[in-house]
């Protein structure tokens, strides 16, 4: 290892939050501590807005107090960001860099913000300003290319899963049709892991929908009347991003007759694939059925990726390291091209490694559930549990008489 | 103590589930084995409509580790039912009793349940017939009287406030106006408990409006005004039952609304309180202040009552103390009347003493939250904290730079 470039770092958070994004804060904080090549460690305000408008706290002399209840600390504790940098925005960047000689810019969050610190990365070289960028990955998505799976994901899951095996005792305790929206606009991964609430055959989830399997609303009907037929109840997990037979999406299909329908002052924009599944399952199922149907739903909301004092230790522990790697890496010449950190599995029992990948790889492109962990278009296999469980750690105990 | 009726005895519970219902349920069978007043201990399957069909199962031989996994389970272990019996009914729950030699009958639930075992109590009375009715209070909503606060509400509680703690997080981090709805029809302390996760003055719940304190949409638009004029963000708690100024639920409004404009095939009669506060400052206060704002809700839902893994250790233990003492109570033929088990606070530090009380102090009626509580029909008052704390128990830690 031989350091050549000196100079000051900037560090910014970007995108969703997530429950741990703030460990691999820390975890950059803390490395930085052990080497000599970065000089100021300037945290940006709100990502790429606050490196434009030179918006830096320092944060080389935080106390470790403080940092440890930083690091437990969901969503972003600099700030976040939805600005997704084009071309002049870049160069912005690129001169707030300059003006402040920062030789080192850690990036955390998803796809997009690769995409960005990787345009940052080449207008750098373009210009002969020596940079090194690193991207850290962040989504509870679960959605990037190279990577296992990616910091972030596990806390949610852990937070669907458990909310999941909560709901099915409600259900099973006052019972009726429980349909439950979980996030996750193109991959089905976090919707998935509500499989793991399911303890035998009996408890729900009983159908999951993510948007990798379509499903139309004849099928979806057909699905829950099965269901409803042999338990009495039924609790459907169904990621927001589900699509109908015709690839499109559920939920702007929805909007659209929403906003088509809609002639009164208060236009309902934000009106969900819960309340309008609800509805469907009431008037439909229940007409064909000829019964008043108790048929509720919930949308799980922000609180999946914000809820705190609920986190998959191992998921902390992975965020909190792929800051620290970051360091590590940017202290090594060989990766004087940057790059982003990702997680690969180990064979054998759960273990990870991470690797140094070129920040194209990862950048824009999203990665989505495998068609073996889908099941007949509404059910998750067993491989997904086995490759899901470990990254969520143990769930809360619940049991039943019988 | 000399007990004198010996027989069977039942338990059921009803009404909306909670986090710890189970441990009353739990404190009553492990209470149970003390004593030999009571022969077989029958748990009725969905509350009375279980009694009714005398689908039974018997609880004398459940085996510790069992119940210990159901005390930490949510929900109605035996199911429970939304079923209010009239009289006949009642007629039909005492020839269940009678045929099966039950002379003890424990209820769990809300001030509901508490009017079923009046009206139980007193046909039994009537026909001569040797019944001893105890309910055991239990409710999120902390509405009943009599008690200092109800097995239920501490879990619930610390729920909200949590989950308002990271919402919060996440508003900072991605700043903008969130409003966030929680449950409660009737009274607010569910949704005062959002206050618990304000640490100082930035943090939000900025405003909280609770059923007691009606707001109409002039105050609640100046108020959301004044404090994103003064922040650049606010995060908004408020109940499912909030009032309007005319006292009218602003739900009730909204959904007559909805039904009274539509004319699609699906009528979203689900449409909530959240999409239209949402909406309403969207369209309003966006055109007011010429700028789009970034505007969200989440409705809370079901997980308030059943999320598990994340009880309050006070409301636990209280929950099965409350189980224990009505069956304590029933051994005691001081109390042949029957009763309710009631909680009340001690002076000094926190602690509780369980009283027996009339059926009838706490049927039907509910418990408001006290004007002290209110500050200024958007907030709530420290005397609430210092009422609500020790209920909920240690928050998770957050915290933030600067």
């Amino acid at each position: 290892m031989n350091i050549t470039l000196k100079g000051n770092a900037v560090i910014g958070q970007s995108g969703g939050p997530t429950s741990v994004i703030n460990q691999s804060l820390v975890g950059v904080i803390q490395e930085v501590q052990k080497y000599s090549h970065i000089d100021k460690l300037l945290g940006a305000r709100h990502g790429v807005r606050g490196i434009v408008d030179e918006k830096f706290i320092s944060l080389r002399g935080v106390g470790p107090d403080l940092l440890e209840r930083i690091s437990q600390t969901p969503a972003a504790a600099l700030g976040s960001t939805r600005d997704k940098p084009k071309q002049d925005y870049c160069e912005r960047i690129f001169a707030s860099f300059a003006k402040n000689n920062v030789r080192y810019f850690f990036y955390i969050g998803g796809n997009d913000s690769a995409d960005t610190a990787r345009i940052v990365s080449e207008l750098a070289k373009k210009e002969n300003y020596e940079l090194r960028v690193f991207h850290i990955p962040k989504t509870i998505d679960n959605d990037l290319l190279v990577n296992d799976h990616t910091p972030g994901y596990g806390s949610a899951a852990k937070f669907v899963a458990a909310a999941i095996m909560g709901d099915n005792c409600d259900n099973a305790s006052l019972p009726g049709i429980k349909v439950d929206v979980i996030m996750g606009r193109n991959a089905g991964f976090l919707t998935a892991a509500a499989v793991l609430a399911r303890r035998n055959d009996h408890d729900g989830p009983h159908l999951i929908y993510v948007p990798e399997a379509p499903v139309s609303e004849d099928k979806f009907l057909a699905d829950v009347e099965k269901v409803y037929a042999r338990s009495g109840r039924c609790v459907i997990a169904v990621s927001e991003g589900v699509v109908d037979q015709t690839g499109k999406s559920w939920a702007e299909v929805i909007k659209a007759n929403l906003q088509r329908d809609s002639h009164g002052n208060i236009e309902l924009a934000n009106s969900g694939l819960g309340d309008y599944m609800a509805t469907l399952i009431e008037t439909r199922l229940g007409t064909k059925m000829g019964k008043k149907l108790r048929v509720r739903s919930d949308t799980f909301g922000y609180l999946q990726r914000s809820f705190p004092g609920f986190v998959s230790a191992t998921d902390a522990a992975e965020a909190r390291l792929v800051g620290r790697m970051a360091v590590q890496y940017s202290a090594d010449e060989a990766n004087n091209a940057g790059g982003s950190v990702a997680m690969l599995r180990k064979d054998g029992a759960y273990a990870i490694e991470t690797i140094l990948t070129p920040l194209s790889s990862v950048a824009r492109n999203t990665k989505h559930l495998e068609a073996r962990y889908i099941v007949d278009g509404n059910n998750i296999s067993d491989a997904f549990k086995d490759y899901a469980r470990p990254l969520i750690g143990p769930l809360p105990v619940v049991d039943a008489f019988e």
